[in-house]
């Protein structure tokens, strides 16, 4: 027996039930993004490796996998022994949003001022491969570039709530907080500026290692005590909790301190537009419920956020399954001007496992048994005439264990069959349904 | 100004009119195929090296771009100065084929006997980037794995004939042959059996060089001078050629020698086949004509041919929109046994700017133009309604050029729009074309 032979490690095959899977969900959520008024846009797989590797993908970037560069001599390689960047000249991307800032910056007079992107497409991270975790996994991004209010925001949230809920995934709701409420909030509890951006990477483990892992985190690093003492205060005062309630009163209760106001109204105003939009698309089921809930302790990790910050949390799991933020000044780094910019990420690999294939495209899938002396024209003629009609059809040769062939193709989505000898014709066929 | 950036050499962005024209197509080639009994698979882009250079990818081995392995030691790449195959230890796929035969070697025990599949993905080679060369493309492959008879072959033909159809591209023939004919042509004018594989690789260049630029190069390589004379021979020989015949006839006329009885009958039976179903499909346009057309030149490059070999042609244009043909013996490498096979890929890239993009979804497409006053709750409610109609609908802010923003939608796709001031409702819309 030959050895085993796998896909390359932390990468996957997909066998055609999987494969069908993803394509509709992939269909559903194209389909939904681009009725919210987005356009579908394509980068190459790789891009140049400075470009990837210019500041703007955080750690990822230490995750990228690299293009070997193509006729290296022999002294150039022994030359790139201790600036391995030598061997390579192109890496393939480890997100969507370095590739969609080079695509604006070669397109831009191409684009209209205001443009809705959506990106659907795989990224490859060299990640040690664990549960959940791949190499090679797809993001479903839509973005909004040229848009300084936070209509941008607005329509972000509104589409990607469309589309879980157009892939049967309801009950989400949207945790959101900003970028300026954060920095208001170290600055009130006492944390020097030098310390925020420190203070910011612990907090984002709240949900890991809790309260007090945080505070014992932060002291361990030194972080200034008496802001320490006051954050540590902060967690533990009484909170009441109100549930279904977003707006400047749920946040001002959430977030007691150096909570600017333009930002709260902001907030609020953002809250009640995303809340009439999905009461019409049907989310949440709860009619007075707004998906948004204020999270002040809420952080992303990427650095380049600049104002609103969100994620999807589903009621049943532990893991976001997306997020986003607006990122001003970063989409226009290879332009060489600020462009305001906003993104929504949904994380593919986490959604397509939640959903179902919709029933009844099998019965339209039908399996012509034929035995093998039945000539191929016989068969083809058939099977055309079946497909004219818009079904799907596959030819099986008849075996001896037909019940075990009639099983497979039954698992494999087909709803019916007929047996076809060398004098079938169209109208002598009787399908039979299979269960 | 900043530098101008573009995408890495060779590989190409898609704006959304280009996007949505490939995905239009990608649609389309999937449903034909699903609808003719096929399944999708998916395998990751990259490969182990081994397995792509393992000599079933011929020359596009020479052109994969290859992954520089991760955490590399500087006396590591030292010892790879004069191996630099120790650099690498992943590619990117230069086809889908080499995927399929590994992707079947690991999921054998999970596929049906007869396995036909489809692969629409992307494939990456190194090539001098030239007019309608790229670095990065995609190919839509068709394979069937485990069906020795010509069977095989006709559902490929049928199938990728009625994909191109629904395309809108029709007129295609398929010009086919078979490795055996070839073989036995190249012994009876006298090639001794190990001058086969170049003569063929120099036949292989008829269409560019000619029969005399064939004949020049056979001579100036020291092929056998008799059997070059006897070529040279044939090749001059007055024909009549049959149009819109195909069968067995056809075949003998076309190749008076060599022709083995047994294969002549099966491509005889193959054009049989393939005109009854395709004559269902409304293809070719002449209902007496068949699609086959035999050509005893057309080698293929590939060396793992073992039987029928094919091209699609199509009357307006000089090169072939996709091939492929009979390959048992290869499909088996890595599962250690042989496995007949056969594939039919098409040349995505060459078809997809042939085809136009259905008009019709242009009514359902409007704009809202708005003022800067009208609060975003307003028009994302707006909004939502339409889009729960079944409309796409994008947001435009009013600036002061208003032709040039309702020429840039339509332009865009968009087929009408309406004003919307702060007091609008769904039913104060007024909706008006746009042309």
């Amino acid at each position: 027996m030959a050895a085993p032979v796998n896909p390359p490690r932390g990468m996957r095959d997909f066998l055609p039930a999987d494969k069908a899977r993803r394509e509709h969900a992939l269909g559903t959520i194209r389909r939904v993004f681009t009725a919210h008024g987005f356009d579908e846009i394509e980068t190459p797989v790789v891009e140049e490796y400075d470009r990837l590797h210019s500041g703007l993908g955080g750690d990822n970037e230490k995750m990228a996998f690299n293009i070997l560069r193509r006729k290296l001599t022999p002294e150039a390689i022994v030359a790139a022994a201790d600036n391995q960047t030598e061997l390579t000249d192109l890496g393939l991307r480890f997100d969507l949003t370095v590739p969609l800032a080079r695509f604006y910056a070669t397109h831009r007079a191409e684009l209209p001022p205001v443009f809705r992107s959506i990106q659907i497409a795989p990224v490859w991270r060299g990640e040690r491969p664990q549960q959940g975790r791949y190499r090679q996994f797809v993001q479903c991004d839509i973005d909004i570039i040229g848009e300084s209010s936070n209509l941008a925001e607005t329509e972000l949230i509104i589409a990607t709530l469309g589309a879980l809920s157009e892939l049967g995934i309801s009950g989400c709701s949207v945790r959101i907080n900003d970028r300026r409420l954060l920095i208001g909030m170290l600055e009130s509890l006492g944390f020097p500026a030098d310390e925020h951006a420190q203070v910011l990477i612990t907090i984002d483990k709240l949900d890991k290692i809790g309260q007090q892992g945080v505070v014992a985190e932060l002291r361990d690093r030194g972080v200034d005590a008496t802001a320490v003492d006051a954050l540590s205060a902060f967690f533990s005062r009484p909170q009441t909790m109100e549930f279904n309630t977003f707006g400047e009163r749920a946040i001002r209760k959430a977030l007691p301190l150096g909570a600017d106001d333009a930002v709260v109204a902001e907030l609020d105003a953002l809250g009640k537009a995303v809340a009439a939009a999905t009461s019409l698309q049907g989310q949440p089921a709860d009619p007075f419920a707004n998906p948004l809930v204020f999270d002040p302790f809420l952080v992303r990790g990427m650095g380049y956020y600049t104002g609103a910050i969100f994620e999807i949390a589903h009621p049943d799991l532990g893991y976001s399954l997306g997020g986003g933020g607006r990122y001003d000044g970063m989409i226009g780094r290879f332009l060489g001007q600020d462009v305001p910019a906003v993104g929504f990420s949904i994380g593919f690999e986490r959604i397509v496992d939640l959903i179902e294939l919709p029933a009844g495209a099998a019965a339209d899938a039908v399996v012509l048994v034929h035995d093998r002396d039945v000539p191929p024209v016989t068969l083809v003629a058939l099977k055309a005439k079946l497909v004219a009609q818009g079904r799907r059809v596959r030819l099986e040769a008849r075996v001896k264990n037909l019940k075990a062939l009639l099983d497979r193709v039954s698992a494999a989505g087909f709803g019916a069959f007929a047996f076809v000898s060398a004098d079938s014709t169209l109208e002598s066929l009787e399908f039979k349904a299979l269960d």
